[in-house]
């Protein structure tokens, strides 16, 4: 099967090309864009034995200098340590402004590599080549990059787009099942805010049976969504649908026992069972989205009680000032943004009980 | 006198604000362009038994909830590790995503805070209010963001603009003439770079009898070139006169016992010797730079040899690949970017012996 190339312009033209097997490819595609011959691979500790060698193989034969740095794999790496650990690397790779690093991974390295790339020399170029089915469809694409501090999740980062992204679906064949589901609750996200297609297939379809095609229409939608809003001032939100309360419960559980799309699934539930209490969805939303989750072996309800989790939320900083921006659904494949006080957050998710 | 505004059109527009005592107007000036009420002022120990105080009651005249952070002043304070604690500094003053930092004080106050305000939360807004001529002058304008790493100086970094830049001369009343000199050495460079009739006034005249004329004209001259090429891809590079050089000898001496002013009119000299070598600049030149340079008592040779020079040089991160961009004049007020393979540059200055 010949390559899909997805093609991003804005703010800076890239391309992101899906292809089973790629992953052997990548040294001759990166040279396709790469300015300098000078490359880092950053990876965790998981991948390290799984696909390494192969992308370093290959750029080796493609002509160019390869470092590796391989990280604690975990959430609990995802911190500005890392990052200036990593920035160590860039330095003893003798990367220059023209020289690129990889990220080879999950959303952890790719948020980890985009982020110390963005600020290494001010900004060097990166390549993603996502691993997990999430980062494949998700964080890989739209630039944004990041880490945590020691005093929150996710409080320090970039809006960095990379030069490319390679998406070798084979990879996925290496994970777990509870990695996999993770990755679909983020594909059920899309249906649910831009495409109800894709939403009924989930539904009445098994996502492994038309795996490539959903990464192609998850990457689409994030594509034209980010082209549109690079820096997250109105459209994009849409993409954060189950987010300010999936954070919430992912910060209650301290970020353990929990996959981020464990999390997010809930918090569609939730913002759906509320807009439809508020009359502003049409009935059945929530159900209809709970049949899709069960499918993939994915929770849709939490023990935590209302008042915790919109505690939780108005610590996010997605919070403008005084008010919240929340997104709701008015029927599957149609989501739109809401601002509420943050005041009334509670009162309005407290309606589900 | 009335304010002198300087505005900045590209990549974001904004306003530097030139005018004598208005440190206590500046939360007024801010309250025209902020979005939010909290802000956080970061300042240096040096700066803020003189003039936080004012800026924050200013500030909170106009309205704003103001936190301060302060940390210890010096070259050593420029870390990795002290943007992570402004970052927490940035939490704890619960500044989100509309809110702003105020960087007071000099260059390193601006540099630190204007990167931990690109970063924090994917980038949020900062206001300037340099209060060193080398701050006034050069650092605050452009954009330009960054710390040291424990692998190098000026490693990480971003470009971010701020929103607004507000200027009091007034303030250099309190800088010893070490410090004065320091920023002076910069505004010899604009001269040279682009601009006869300064370089012929700071030659001829007293810099301190015309002082507010000389930050209009050095602002205006980096605006102009900022504006044009915000991510250095071009004609930014002329700013880079003399620092090549410079940065290397400010390295040799681990960036203790010499200012940066000081550095920089050293290599001024040292490329400009070069290129009239090379027959690429005008006989001359060199010993008028020297002139202007001891007017304000700053040093023009160093004993350092030229290859400890150059290697120093050539770890610089301004190198591309195998090349070397330096900066040479050819004659005052116009100067010329030049791209030598890097094993050449010793050559090129060794010529001066």
């Amino acid at each position: 099967m010949s390559a899909k190339i997805i093609s991003v312009k804005s703010p800076k033209a890239y391309d992101i090309i899906i292809q089973n097997g790629q992953l052997d490819r990548s040294g001759e595609l990166i040279k396709s864009v790469a300015k300098g011959n000078n490359c880092l691979v950053v990876t965790d500790t998981n991948v390290e034995p799984l696909y390494l060698d192969r992308v370093v193989h290959s750029l080796e034969s493609s002509g160019f200098n390869v470092s590796s740095y391989v990280f604690p794999a975990g959430e609990e790496s995802k911190t500005f340590r890392t990052v200036e650990n990593m920035l160590g690397a860039f330095v003893s790779a003798g990367l220059t402004r023209s020289d690129f690093a990889v990220a080879l991974g999950g959303g952890v390295t790719g948020d980890l590599t985009g982020f110390a790339a963005s600020i290494y020399q001010r900004g060097i170029d990166y390549i993603g080549i996502p691993t997990t089915l999430l980062a494949q469809i998700d964080s890989s694409v739209g630039g944004k990059t990041g880490c945590d501090l020691v005093y929150g999740k996710n409080l320090a980062g970039a809006f960095h787009a990379p030069k490319m992204v390679i998406i070798d679906p084979d990879c996925l064949d290496t994970l777990d099942e509870k990695a996999y589901s993770d990755g679909l609750a983020e594909a059920i996200k899309y249906g649910v805010i831009k495409s109800e297609r894709l939403f009924n297939r989930l539904l009445q379809d098994d996502a492994h049976n038309f795996i490539n095609e959903l990464i192609e229409e998850c990457v689409s939608i994030k594509r034209d969504i980010t082209e549109n809003d690079f820096y997250e001032s109105g459209e994009r939100m849409l993409l954060n649908f189950g987010h300010t309360i999936g954070h919430s419960i992912e910060k209650y559980y301290d970020f353990k026992h929990i996959t981020h799309g464990e999390a997010v699934g809930i918090g569609m539930v939730i913002m759906t069972r509320a807009a439809e209490t508020a009359g502003e969805c049409e009935a059945g939303v929530a159900e209809l989205i709970i049949r899709c989750l069960h499918n993939y072996k994915l929770p849709a309800t939490t023990g935590i009680e209302p008042e915790k989790l919109c505690a939780g939320a108005l610590n996010d900083k997605k919070r403008r000032g005084k008010d919240i921006k929340i997104v709701i659904p008015k029927k599957i494949g149609t989501c739109t943004v809401k601002t509420l006080p943050a005041d009334d957050l509670s009162k309005y998710i407290g309606g589900n009980k």
